[in-house]
């Protein structure tokens, strides 16, 4: 089988392997290998005897997928959610104990692929568009957004794309883009397919036809020194960053509104600025910056130069996305050349390296981090993100603080305000998929995803996330991630609210005297410290988590 | 005597005034009142019985002035260098005893004035001109850099103007307009006069004429903090800020080359950069910062804010001219956008902050400070030099390290190479007028107009300019000060390397063996340290002044 690429199965999966060699009393590889009696035929007679799928025939890979994963697609292909001339009828006389059961089956399998991708195909344009996607011209996130960077996806939610069958990727694009397939979560493939050429689909599935269909090690990803061991939140589960997290239960309804696109991002309504395109910082010194630089931008907690200075498993990217380009998301670009400047907040005029250290110490909560405090301005990380920062600001005129797509536009007040029990329906509902029912965030293999939005992982109570107003905007603006959804202004300010009024890691400038925190620091209409009474019944800022 | 203003007299007027009421037995008293044998008619005939002058006549006050500035003038009338009707035949018959004795008779008469500039002229545009001159447009220094800030001149090179005549003032400036007056020092004042329009000259006179005529404490010129008590180079005089250093002598026959100006400044070869104008920075926090920026920038050893991390008595507008705003001298503007970049100096990226640092570090010699290192990143010397340097670069596009006129253009070698002996001749000639016969710089009552260029309050052998390219790239194309005059190549070359070839403080990066720092800092073939002997015979670098 030179083109059958068997790699030695590890963990749980190997045990189920050695444990099922009669397969006769396992429910789910009896339905596998010789059907049902429902009429269902045997999968393996399509998805081959490995379960690594077709190329040929276009069949996908089953094996060590997700478990939930193919137990939602199966059960979409019975229900009609999913339509296709063979699974829709073969998917029909299924239980679902049998569906749960040959689910089970396939997940527990040896990750296999059968997958060959055209030998000719470039995959360098696939490779772009899966790790960095096209945010600022098509806002596309990356592929790996969800599927993460191994290709080997996150939950039930997002599937493995790595050594995926390459005609079955390219036709489930194609589908997409027909409509023919339409019930993945909040509809997140929907908008993504159609802006794909049918040579960056090609491109995309053939690179990921041919990646490896077990984790290794993730380059730069690494385990956190940030995260001090045993750091977890009472009734949350404990998260660490090797861990992967089962996503959220999907939704049967997503409540999201089709609004237009950000005016401001993809519409065209005012010149852009466009900082340089990625890989292409000098191959000098300078550029090395530049490339560390970005490599903490996105890995702040995890990067071997960052980690020491964070205290919880955030990036700069988590809240300026497409690692700082993304207009709409406080893009980098727009703040290099709009500092120094006064900034209420201190009172004092900040330059760029402490507006950067106010991150560390807000958003990164660094007094929980290994050295307990923001990196100093000569410290091999701010120097490095300095570098990246400011060559994403090339050719911008210094002192415009007025560039169309900085910061987060700013939200509107609703009529009906801003409610977190309304906002709890939303989370559940929306944001519940990637960031957890409990805020945690999602992780793949070591890798963060999704950033945690509250508990002891997540920023404290002085980052300017916690202010509703701020969180509300971000939100309104770029989430869901995808190029064509977007909450309401309602829900956005609801979802929000329900976000801040969790508990979260102390306020940095606390001295031990809640009130006065609070009436120092937070004595705004759109900030819930020390006012309301936060889930555990305590009032929020008092005994929080991770202090 | 309504519109005669008598300030109280102090120090050695005091007494000169007190011990004269016969002044029978004083030549020089003699001849102002009663005149020569001669046939030298008594100076207060015109000049009026105080020596305050005349408005009327446009006689010039004489009172309180320089004793060498009025001898030579003197000299000038008798000798041809200088013509005037009534003059010129006065001075002829005066002897050299003569014009010493009414010299000092008159500098040590109480400074008063008979001024009386027209009410209704504005001094707006004066002051501006006076105080910070217009180097961008006309290469024009302000008046106040020779002069000094309170007008009161320094030494017999640059007269006081506080206080002086208007209607002598304007006659002088219109002399120099139309060549009747040339005997100034290197024709400083020749090519300045023809800048002014007539109203502007009007506007200049009458805010001389206005000023007071004695000191007063200088705003925002105070002792420095940074240099310790007795730190005096052996051989040098001891200088202190608040002392008055009496210039050198002046050479008989300077030999400037009238060479064009640098192209790049005034030929608009290519289009230059202009900062924001000076005084409009907002009036908010930020515009406070700035403003606070400048005032480092201009007094930097002197400044209450940043004195403590000065280790001598320079500023950065000594390397940075107009207040770093002027191209072809490094302006900030330009070196704004291109930091973060990698240096040779520390094989490192330097952020601007960092790069500052250096400045403080080597420039201003920050290990004899009084805190003994540069500024911190968060010290409000350096967030307020940020906020200058910013708000001056507005508009600049971030990254382009070419804008033109940046850092200061490179002078070309040239076949004669350059020779320190030759330089000597260039130095006595031309650059003591200023920086003084021993490179101790010149002060007017605390304030520095001309800063230091070697002994233990120069730039130490860390700093950019003891490099005698960066120098003679720096001397070509801003020395002497002042529109059309500039060195030629070989003199700025071998100006450069002698004042490179004089002691300094030693280099911070010295960590005991000169022949080690030298091979590791001083590699290059425009530099000095540990290769050559310096004037006390001992090997440069070598026990340096102030180590």
């Amino acid at each position: 089988m030179p083109n059958e690429r068997v790699l030695p199965p590890s963990g749980l999966a190997l045990i189920a392997f050695l444990a099922l060699p009669a397969a006769a009393d396992d429910p789910g590889a009896r339905i596998a290998t010789q059907g049902t009696p429902g009429g269902t035929v045997a999968c393996a007679t399509c998805h081959g005897q490995n379960g690594g799928g077709d190329e040929g025939a276009a069949f996908p890979r089953l094996a060590g997928l997700n478990e939930g994963y193919l137990a939602r697609q199966l059960r979409a292909f019975r229900d009609g959610g999913r339509d296709h001339p063979i699974m829709s009828p073969m998917a029909k006389p299924l239980t679902d104990a049998e569906v749960t059961a040959v689910s089970a089956y396939y997940a527990a399998l040896p990750a296999v692929s059968n997958a060959k991708p055209p030998q000719e195909l470039s995959t360098v344009v696939g490779g772009v568009l899966a790790t960095e996607g096209d945010w600022a011209n098509r806002a596309l996130p990356a592929c790996a957004q969800c599927h993460a960077r191994d290709g080997l996806g996150a939950g039930e939610a997002f599937p493995a794309l790595a050594g995926q069958v390459y005609s079955y990727i390219l036709a489930q694009l194609e589908a997409w883009v027909q409509g023919k397939r339409n019930a993945d979560p909040h509809g997140l493939m929907s908008p993504i397919a159609p802006r794909l050429s049918l040579d960056e689909a090609r491109s995309v599935a053939a690179y990921y036809a041919g990646m490896e269909v077990e984790p290794r090690p993730a380059s730069g990803v690494k385990q956190s020194a940030g995260v001090p061991a045993g750091f977890a939140h009472p009734g949350q589960p404990g998260i660490g960053p090797a861990q992967t997290q089962a996503a959220a239960p999907l939704p049967a309804s997503p409540p999201i509104d089709h609004g237009p696109v950000d005016p401001g991002r993809s519409q065209g309504a005012e010149e852009l600025f466009q900082p340089p395109a990625r890989g292409t910082a000098p191959n000098d010194p300078m550029g090395d910056a530049i490339r560390l630089g970005e490599a903490i931008f996105v890995g702040t907690y995890s990067h071997p130069e960052s980690a020491r200075y964070v205290g919880n498993t955030q990036t700069c990217e988590g809240c300026h996305l497409d690692a700082g380009r993304l207009a709409g998301a406080a893009p980098m670009w727009a703040a290099w050349v709009a500092y120094p400047a006064f900034r209420t907040k201190d009172h004092r005029i900040n330059s760029i390296v402490e507006r950067i250290q106010g991150c560390f110490t807000y958003s990164m909560n660094a007094p929980a981090s290994a050295v307990g405090h923001a990196p100093e301005a000569d410290s091999a990380t701010l120097v490095a993100l300095q570098s990246y920062i400011y060559w994403l600001a090339t050719g911008a005129p210094t002192g415009d603080t007025r560039m169309p797509g900085r910061g987060y536009p700013a939200l509107d007040p609703t009529p009906q305000g801003f409610d977190p029990d309304r906002g709890a329906r939303v989370y559940r509902a929306v944001c519940a998929v990637c960031h957890g029912s409990g805020g945690q965030g999602t992780w793949a293999r070591g890798e963060l995803l999704f950033p945690p939005l509250w508990g002891p992982q997540s920023y404290n109570w002085g980052a300017g996330m916690h202010r509703i107003d701020t969180a509300a905007a971000y939100i309104r603006h770029n989430m869901p991630l995808g190029p064509a959804q977007r909450l309401s202004d309602q829900d956005a300010w609801d979802v929000a609210a329900f976000i801040n009024a969790q508990e979260r890691p102390q306020d940095p400038r606390f001295k031990g005297n809640l009130a006065e925190t609070a009436r120092l620091y937070h004595a705004g209409h759109y900030d819930y410290y020390g006012k309301r009474l936060g889930p555990d019944g305590k009032t929020l800022g008092d005994e929080p988590a991770g202090r």
